[in-house]
């Protein structure tokens, strides 16, 4: 039976000790000329394709459902919570953006879809960090009487998957929120553009 | 006359010499009751609100005009390139999420608005980071002839503002992303949300 999992101990990380992660020292130069530092964390799993990682804004139609999309719970030991995500995972070293997100979907969701869009490379959080993506759109569409299909998780991948239509994913993303879980900022921003568009234009 | 910024050495950091970011090791206890580590960089700037940073989603209001948002363009030495982001900044130590949105996109923009809303706390790369923030809406409504204000920046400060309707926005981000600058992730997604509302629903 899956216990609660929960932060233990948090310590200080020597840079050589970091297996995933690395610190830069960046010294650029302004635009006076004058020469600066800047502190950055980077990836060192970046392969092949040059970016770091996709996400996955999927698009469930059926016959007698509204439009859907899904998001996935999981425990992110930096926040120290359970987080709502879209689907989403790293490149691999000599795969494509766009055959990680179709891959990606099916480990977490077990959907198999089509790829329909993907985006130019976006940056996480550039103030801080390297870290690049590029957002999908895949499309999945079900007939009457399909069965959810098994997610295909790694041993030790604790994933939950939900679909929630996209006409209350605002709400129910400000719902999770309350509960004590941790909505990324990513997915809480398309959930609020959509809402937007939705109610105010 | 100002020159292009550019990147001139990346250095690897030692941790002893980080002033404004850190790395953890975190030991969390997963669900099967293993003990495992887990590494992320983490702000040592947070402040009593316990939030790092907002980002304002502005809107524009204008009799003859159509609704429009602001973006803004700087130069992001960890990515290397000008950046396309919301309007955003860290919270002062004693200052609220509310106060500084509307802080800061006077600041960065020259436009005094009014908050009419505030999300939860939401994480903006939860798998390598402990990074988090609240993303405002502030709303903006001028009269004919209103002028552009001045912005507000600090000695050293490059910040190039652009308004931008709110019907083009997606497509202006992908073009931005063609000449070579860089689009934050979180921008990116809720104009995403906002044009798949427009276009798909």
């Amino acid at each position: 039976m899956p216990q609660s999992p929960k932060v233990t101990a948090v310590d200080s990380l020597p840079a050589n000790e970091a297996k995933w992660i690395e610190f830069q020292k960046i010294t650029w130069s302004d635009q006076t000329g004058k020469s600066r530092i800047w502190e950055a964390a980077s990836r060192k799993t970046r392969g092949k394709s040059g970016v770091d990682a996709v996400a996955i804004s999927t698009i469930i139609r059926h016959p007698s459902r509204p439009p859907s999309t899904i998001v996935i719970l999981q425990y992110r030991p930096p926040v120290g919570a359970i987080c709502v995500e879209f689907p989403a995972g790293l490149v691999d070293e000599s795969e494509t953006p766009s055959d990680a997100s179709v891959r990606e979907l099916h480990e977490e969701t077990g959907y198999k879809g089509k790829l329909s869009y993907i985006s130019p490379t976006i940056v996480s959080d550039p103030g801080m960090s390297t870290a690049n993506m590029q957002l999908a759109t895949v499309e999945v569409n079900l007939k009457e009487g399909d069965k959810e299909p098994e997610q295909a998780l790694d041993d030790g991948e604790f994933i939950e998957r939900v679909v929630v239509p996209l006409d209350s994913l605002f709400e129910r993303l400000e719902a999770y929120s309350k509960e004590g879980k941790m909505v990324d900022a990513r997915l809480f921003h398309w959930a609020a553009g959509l809402h937007f568009a939705r109610t105010m234009l």
